[in-house]
């Protein structure tokens, strides 16, 4: 297998300097170099000439850091989208809902994607799962996936570190193969 | 806010024998009473004469005890539909992918869903997610689903209790309004 020849696309979701805001989102994060391996993997992506797709968040609440209005929505500059490469607006979880993200898969054409961003639990679970069942080959990549803290229906915490770990074995296997930076730089080796 | 003036719909998911299959899916099971409690749902759905939407898994996968072709695929007795109720037979863990579940729910008109049935952490949670991103009022009852024992990426057990229990919150709030048996029957009250 040869995620070169798959043209394997990378999609970063939701790395945007909202989800920084503490405030909002709380400190409990686990994984805080995600950020740093989704920008390890544009890099290789870039300098292969493989397809990226950006993600965003466009939240229809006003007061979300993540409203289009606000600071909070522009991409992080570590992984800042260079001109020509497209850039989805989402405004729900999935980055397949409201969008033509699939269209553009087809387009180029390819059948696998390789999943990075925020948050675990939410965004890229949702979009793995959708991606799974849509019948793409999916890869989420542990370590360039971030989660919050996150409280049960009792209110009782549950860690960041926690949410994300069980978030990714909902996933694996079942709509996904989780894995991390190291193994996929590994699969493109020219 | 009244579930019968919105004329919700009762979606069981996935509540087939051969989730019981021991060999396939383990014995480590929590909410051994959750076919009980969507029964129970079941009950009022029909004495009201609500829409309800009988989904079953069709694996793909010939060795899974919820193969056609297999015992297993059939709907377990407690909650075996009545003649002239709909039967959604999907292949993949979302009940909108491959089914024309959504336009069922426009035909009732409805555009709200209760949704009960196997496992929390795939078929619900994935239902669920898509159910509340295509902009449906959607409710998880998290007395009448469940979840099995799963590993960690480390392969490290998981309780079932423990992925249903984050399962469950990932879903509230983002996705869908997790709630008991008895507060959706209470929202029933003619």
């Amino acid at each position: 297998m040869s995620l070169i020849s798959e043209k394997a696309a990378l999609l970063l979701i939701d790395i945007q300097k909202g989800l920084d805001e503490v405030a909002f989102y709380g400190a409990g994060r686990n994984n805080p170099g995600a950020e740093q391996q989704a920008a390890a993997l544009l890099d290789r992506w870039r300098s292969l000439g493989l397809p990226i797709f950006h993600i965003r968040h466009s939240s229809q609440n006003p007061d979300s850091p993540l409203h289009a209005s606000k600071n909070g929505f522009s991409i992080k500059e570590v992984v800042k989208p260079l001109n020509g490469e497209p850039v989805i607006t989402k405004n729900v979880n999935s980055a397949f809902i409201g969008t033509n993200l699939l269209e553009l898969l087809k387009q180029v054409p390819t059948q696998t994607v390789v999943l990075a961003g925020l948050t675990t639990n939410h965004c890229v679970s949702s979009t793995a799962r959708m991606a799974g069942n849509l019948g793409l080959k999916t890869f989420v990549v542990s370590d360039a996936v971030a989660a919050f803290d996150n409280r049960d229906l009792n209110g009782k915490h549950l860690d960041a570190e926690l949410m994300h770990q069980t978030a990714l074995a909902s996933i694996q296997e079942e709509f996904a193969m989780v894995t991390d930076t190291d193994h996929i730089l590994s699969l493109l080796k020219t």
